[in-house]
Parts: structure tokens; C-alpha cells; sequence
């Protein structure tokens, strides 16, 4: 296929569930042209309490169904297939690229950090499979990272109580111990796709001088670069979105509105089979 | 197979996750003498968010592997898989019985009830199947239910914060527009397996006047009537048990220790694939 054939296939998102609606929205800011194909695996969420085996296994399967559908390049929302399957996402789907969030949500965070010091908060996944600690490393060395996995962000997210003093309580349980001490880290790396709906607890309980990261809007920014060095972007027009999932439209719709910013309905939900 | 030689079976408990060894425990206190074989469905839980279809899918995939091992029962610990897949498992299962907890549940709960006002906690996807309402209507149909989903108490059994200012503020919200008003519920019906965890903050938030019902102990008592009628217990002896995941042996042994009683060490938990 040519890069200019090529270039009016949609673009692939995939996430273990909703969550990647955050990314999407922010996909589609910096690539206003493009068409979404974007798959939640919802039947088999949440990813980040599963092995890294069992994740790369879902990952693998979910991007073989978008490939089928025709991609121009696959980005996967979700931080914790992110951390472990992009290497063999890469290898299966090649040439078509595939980009992660992990890299770009570091690359930020070390923009950001004025002491060096970065806490990244995720599912327990991610976590363990050290991805950020990893990128960081790459990036610069002399940067310290600490480490909490925070599942009940996923939860209280998917119920929607996203402020209010339950939220607040937890963020506190979790956060304070980041930022307390002789060396707090000044920023704070936002490492699930769900976390960013909690961000007015979090920013209440961290302070005003921290800085906020998230992978959403730098994965955006990554992929609009790639996109237009492989001469793969489309130049004018309004795209479409088409969503897919592999369990509960009603649900889907329900929950995903609060992390795409707009409503939406069960029928324009695709259910697939995986 | 004869009853005597069917009677030296394991019983076959299955569960989406680690909650079910709540009801595990109570088995092996009823039947000491048995051998058990577990399974959690680590891999794709929680069942609670997902739709009837895939449940039952789930649970006949997870059935067939327990009684490839041969078991003389199947006890379905999990709430959600019991409250959509009974039919289904027992007509795949044939001639082997299999037990869900709704029914026990609703049994006890219709005992327990001096008001016939019941309140039922579950998960989404138990609340929506509706099956605790069709149950306690068929005992008594007189007997008002009240249901509320909660899904957070999942993530914070999980989580093993199984009690403090949280888990109550969390417990408060979910469960005191069940109990405030004219017509209060005098019991409170624990559909989901991991609630019992939470017994201590639940009981502080609905106070003594409640009882409690938890479909555990009930379950192990139906299991062993049932096998009492069919010939099928086993005399004498200490059984043993077999624990069986989908994923994560390490995640299972950690958690699965908050539900079980006793410790679980990682090597004791058997991987397989579904």
C-alpha cells in the first residue's frame, strides 16, 4: 500500500476498557483530520491486576482485530499493555507502527521535574513491571522515581465518584506518603488512564506546586510527529470515531462518558468478539 | 460411576476470583471429610461488571475444566456466574449437581426476616440480573426487596482495607438510604462473596438491629444435604483442597488470604488456562 493509500485508513486505539477515552479525546484534538477505530476490552477489564503474560496475550488479540479492520497505526491507551506488550504488539502488527504511552508520559515527566525527583502512580501492573522507572532511567539517569499502585483510582473512577471526601481520603492514603519526607518528588506522573478524572482530589491533596502528568495529550503529540514522518497524516477535513467493545455497550456508554468529555449512547457502541 | 465410587470425588468450587474462599471455608467446616478442587477465574475477573452472556460463557468454560478433573458436584460460589448460569452449567454438567449461592442466600435471608423487608448488596451485574428479588418472591411474595450495587466494597476487599474511616464513609454511602425512611430493611442480604470481608464497617453502619446474612454457610449447608440425599458423602477422614487460578498465582496467594482464613503460599496455587 502507498503512504498516500495508507494515509486514509483510521487510526487504532486500544485499552483493557474506557479508561483510553482520555487519550482518544486527546488523539483527536491534535488530529482533527483522522478516523478513530477504537477498541475497549471490556469483557476482560481491568488489565492492571492481571500478569504480564495474560496482558500481552489480550493486547496481541485486541490489535490482531483492529489490524483486520485496516489501521494506519495503533496506539494503545492503556499504561499496563503498554508496559509489557509493545515490543510484540510491534513485532505482530509490523509495518504498521505501534506507539504506547509509556515513553511519551515519561518524556514529559522528566520535562517537567525541576529537583529530579518523580512519583508515578498506576495499577499494580504497571507498577511491577517497572516500565516508568525504566523509561525515566533512559531518558536520564540522575532521575529518582518512586513507585504506589493505586487500584481503587480505577474503581472509584468507574463508579464515577471522582471528587468528594471518599476520593479525597483515598488520594490521601496514597499520595501523602510521595510527598512527605526529605526528598518529595515535585512531580507526579499520572500512569493510568483512569486517573486523570480524579484530578481535582489529587491536585488538592498534592499542592498546588506539583506538577501533573499525563500521558494522554504527549502520547497525542507523539503520534501526530510519527504519523507525519511516515507521511501518514491526513491533511483536511473533520474524521469520525468509531467505537468497539468486547462486553456491555449500556456500560460502556455509561461510564465512558465520564472519561470522553461527551455523552455517549449504547448504539454507537459495536460489540466484538475477541 | 457408582454412588461409591462418585462419592470419593472432590467437590468442584468455582469462583471468578478469590471471594469464593469464603464459601470454600465454610465448605471444608460442614464437610470436613471431603476433597475440594477450586478454581478462580482470575484472569477475567471481576464477573461483577460484565454482561450475562459473558458470564455464563465464562463459567461453562471454567465448569468444563473442573469436571474434566471429575468432580460428584459443582458449588458456584460466585454470585454474578450463580445468578445468570445456573441453568446452563447444570444442563452441561448432567448428571453432576450443581449448587449456586443465590438460592441459599434467599432461603436464609426469608428465615431471618421478622419485617419481610430485606435489603440485597451485590454487584452490578448480580442487581441487574435481578436474581435475588426472583428468588426471595418465589420463598415468600410477600417480601419487599430492596437492592443496591456496590461495587467499590469489591475493590477495597481486594485492596485488603478491610476496615477504617474509609471503608465505613464508603459503607455509609452505599447503605444507609436502605436502611432511613419509613419502611427500613431488617435484614441485609451479602450477595457478593468479597462483602463478608467487610463485616466489621458494614455491621457499624447498619447496627445491631440488622441481621446479616451471608449466603456461605447456608451454600455449604445445601451442598451437604445434597450430597447427604444422592449417597454421595464421604464418610470418614480430612480432606483436601486444590487451588486452581487463571492468572497471577502470586496475586491469588496475597489476596486470597483475606477471604480464606489461612495463608496461602504462591507455589500452592496450580495456573491453568481456559
Amino acid at each position: 500500500m502507498t503512504a498516500s493509500a495508507a494515509s486514509l485508513l483510521p487510526i487504532g486505539v486500544f485499552d483493557s476498557g474506557v479508561g483510553g477515552l482520555t487519550v482518544l479525546r486527546a488523539l483527536r484534538a491534535a488530529l482533527p483530520a483522522e478516523d478513530f477505530l477504537y477498541l475497549g476490552d471490556t469483557a476482560r477489564l481491568p488489565y492492571g491486576t492481571k500478569s504480564a503474560s495474560t496482558v500481552s496475550r489480550y493486547a496481541l488479540q485486541a490489535a490482531d482485530r483492529l489490524a483486520g479492520r485496516g489501521i494506519k497505526c495503533l496506539v494503545v491507551a492503556c499504561n499496563t499493555a503498554s508496559s509489557v506488550a509493545i515490543p510484540a504488539l510491534a513485532a505482530s502488527l509490523a509495518p504498521v507502527p505501534v506507539i504506547g504511552v509509556i515513553e511519551p508520559g515519561a518524556q514529559a515527566a522528566a520535562r517537567a521535574t525541576r529537583t529530579g525527583r518523580v512519583a508515578v502512580i498506576a495499577t499494580e501492573g504497571t507498577v511491577r513491571g517497572g516500565a516508568y522507572p525504566q523509561a525515566l532511567a533512559a531518558i536520564d539517569s540522575r532521575i529518582e522515581v518512586a513507585q504506589k499502585a493505586c487500584p481503587l483510582f480505577v474503581a472509584l473512577a468507574e463508579e464515577g465518584w471522582t471528587d468528594g471526601p471518599i476520593v479525597e481520603a483515598v488520594a490521601r492514603r496514597y499520595l501523602e506518603p510521595l510527598f512527605i519526607g526529605p526528598r518529595p518528588a515535585d512531580t507526579l506522573l499520572l500512569g493510568c488512564t483512569h486517573f486523570p478524572a480524579l484530578v481535582t482530589p489529587i491536585r488538592r491533596v498534592v499542592g498546588e506546586g506539583v506538577v501533573l502528568v499525563d500521558s494522554a495529550e504527549t502520547t497525542a503529540a507523539a503520534t501526530a510527529a510519527r504519523l507525519g514522518g511516515l507521511g501518514l497524516c491526513r491533511g483536511q477535513g473533520i474524521g469520525t470515531v468509531r467505537l468497539m467493545a468486547t462486553d456491555g455497550p449500556e456500560r460502556f456508554a455509561r461510564v465512558g462518558s465520564v472519561f470522553s468529555g461527551e455523552p455517549i449512547a449504547p448504539g454507537d457502541v459495536e460489540l466484538v468478539d475477541l
